[in-house]
């Protein structure tokens, strides 16, 4: 499983010692070819961590030879030198691994407005260096982990004995987890693909996944996404089938980052239908996703179905208020924006909900997995 | 005080059983003339409720001649039935004060999704227009708070003796009260000023008070300002002296709803200078307002300033990271998007706290007031 499901990689985890109880807080993954493609996805926040600027120039170049993640410090809002001691740490993993340091990718979270602790740092690349085991990727899913109570790993092989397989792991949500609210995740392949179907699959595939667990609230300056291709495999899957594989892998690990939620006490799939277009859906399911008040209706086991329809109606969508229904669980509680069925009969007992609206305007629809948890409530 | 500090104007508040507690819960203000003008600032939200749908109506007129509050029933996502209501409720209003239905008002606040109990609130209606007063303001203001602590009015003096008056009386502010978040404003005058001329000063006013307190991110479907003027002082302010005095009676309302802002344990000035434009400046200052992870770091006292620079950067507005300064309660803990000032040096422990964002990007600024509570955390 993880990242070195697929052939060609190598991983471990190792602890650099910034979690006090010692535990694991670095990860390693190398790319050992032949191919070196790759293709990235990072934060919409115009404030971005100094692992972010230099990874998403690596990735101008399509090609990945390793991925260092540090788990202990985010080195986001340190200016000039925070990128400094970013570019020291590439520099020094690609001189322990013998790649070009421009191949070499970094992806942190942690503290922001400190920079990383070097003295601690890069003993703890020497040491993960020293590890890499081609049965290292579970040993890296934990050692990314910071608020996850576990590890969150998926893997998808290509069907009917193809030969090639998709790994990944993944940590902590943003909006998800209100103390280091990052999104980390690594996908592996061993297809034989050059970056440009790398990069149509992935940003195909975190559209409807990543993006899809209200992750765009509070972008955290260091979300990233990361496809690394070794070519191992010796197969060039059909683009269609690949694509898939992704979004399976990536869906997957979505699920697991909604289950595992910092604080949350439901998971909660919103879906919106009869939209006149897709962003419309979106834009209205993204509203009740983030409502503090259809949360705290939800958490509270409450079927207040007139704030998911006042959510609606703040959306921003032209939402037609006589046109909305709204079911909690499968209890039509509201149909043509007045009461319907009894709001009493909604059993609200277990952890997962479905909030679905209906727009009455259209055929096209949307959907994201939210939770009850709203960050402010974390202290 | 209240909305019977101006002359011309009568009122009272009564209990309609709504409250268990037998606390008063309907507010009558009955303009006695000669004029009748108004003017009123309504809910964006696409969901309306039945007193606001038919205010709307009653407004397009220019012309109230008594306002009715009801503050225990918000009779929203109640369909056809429920503006069937409002309109009995109306008429028997307009009836008992031998008034024109079409110029009675309507205001309301509390549950959703449910019918507001007509046997019951035809009976306090009655009550209330038997209890009339000129010195009934006090007792309106009472009558119309939910989660208020604190019943909140303000009144403005025209000044050198101009003999015109602003009052106003207010109840719980949105996103600061996650129960029942509706805004209900009522503000009165005995200056003869004509519909358009309220309309211009109340929109103006709302907009750098209401509309700064953060009240958009989850606009009720009952948020209702209302400026009505009697004309019985005689006297035709000077435009500007009238529009400085609805925003001061304004201003005074607002700053009363954040001190009294349901579970919040920090009132927050968030202030945005150095913007390319005003909107610009807003925008960064309404995202650091609402973000979850800035107020819960401020509520547990911790001055994290890379979450407020990861708001501004989230923000959607072009902001320039490297040009990003912050300052908390004075101390400038980041200079072009980097630690400056030690954060250790920022006191948290008083109840007022500023946030001070500079963007480097021109000479324009806004701000606005928050707290440290997010509605999420109500439950």
């Amino acid at each position: 499983m993880s990242v070195t499901a697929p052939v060609g990689f190598t991983a471990t985890g190792v602890a650099a010692g910034h979690a006090p109880d010692g535990a694991p807080d670095l990860a390693l993954v190398v790319n050992e070819g032949p191919r070196l493609a790759a293709a990235g996805v990072f934060t919409t926040n115009r404030v971005k961590g100094a692992p972010v600027l230099w990874t998403e120039q690596v990735l101008r170049g399509g090609a990945v030879a390793a991925v260092l993640v540090d788990a202990g410090c985010a080195n986001a809002c340190t200016g000039p030198p925070g990128f400094q001691d970013a570019h020291a740490v590439v520099e020094h993993t690609a001189r322990l691994l013998d790649r070009d340091a421009a191949r070499v990718a970094l992806a942190a979270t942690g503290p922001m407005g400190v920079r990383p602790a070097l003295d601690r740092l890069l003993p703890g690349v020497e040491a993960a260096a020293a590890r890499l085991s081609e049965f290292g990727g579970d040993r890296a899913a934990r050692a990314i982990m910071t608020t996850d109570t576990q590890p969150k790993t998926a893997a998808v092989r290509g069907g009917d004995g193809a030969g090639w397989t998709v790994g990944g792991m993944a940590k902590g949500g943003p909006m998800l987890a209100p103390s280091l609210a990052t999104l980390l995740v690594v996908l592996t392949t061993d297809a034989d693909l050059p970056a440009p179907e790398l990069a149509r699959a992935l940003r195909a595939a975190t559209r409807v996944t990543f993006e899809r667990i209200d992750a765009d609230a509070v972008a955290s300056p260091n979300d990233t996404v990361l496809l690394l291709a070794s070519g191992a495999s010796g197969t060039a899957p059909d683009p269609g089938e690949f694509d898939e594989a992704v979004r399976a892998v990536c869906a997957d690990l979505a699920r697991q980052l909604v289950k595992d939620a910092e604080g949350a006490t439901k998971e909660i799939a919103v879906e919106v239908t009869g939209a006149a277009d897709e962003e419309q859906a979106l834009t209205v399911a993204r509203a009740v996703a983030r409502d503090p008040l259809v949360k705290a209706a939800l958490r509270a086991e409450d079927p207040a179905w007139p704030r998911v329809a006042a959510a609606a109606g703040a959306s921003g969508a032209p939402v037609e208020p006589h046109r909305l229904a709204v079911a909690i669980n499968g209890v039509q509680v509201c149909r043509d924006g007045a009461p319907a069925e009894d709001a009493a009969a909604v059993d609200l007992r277990f952890r997962e909900v479905r909030l679905a609206v209906d727009l009455g305007a259209g055929d096209r629809s949307a959907s994201l997995w939210t939770t009850d948890w709203a960050a402010g409530a974390a202290r």
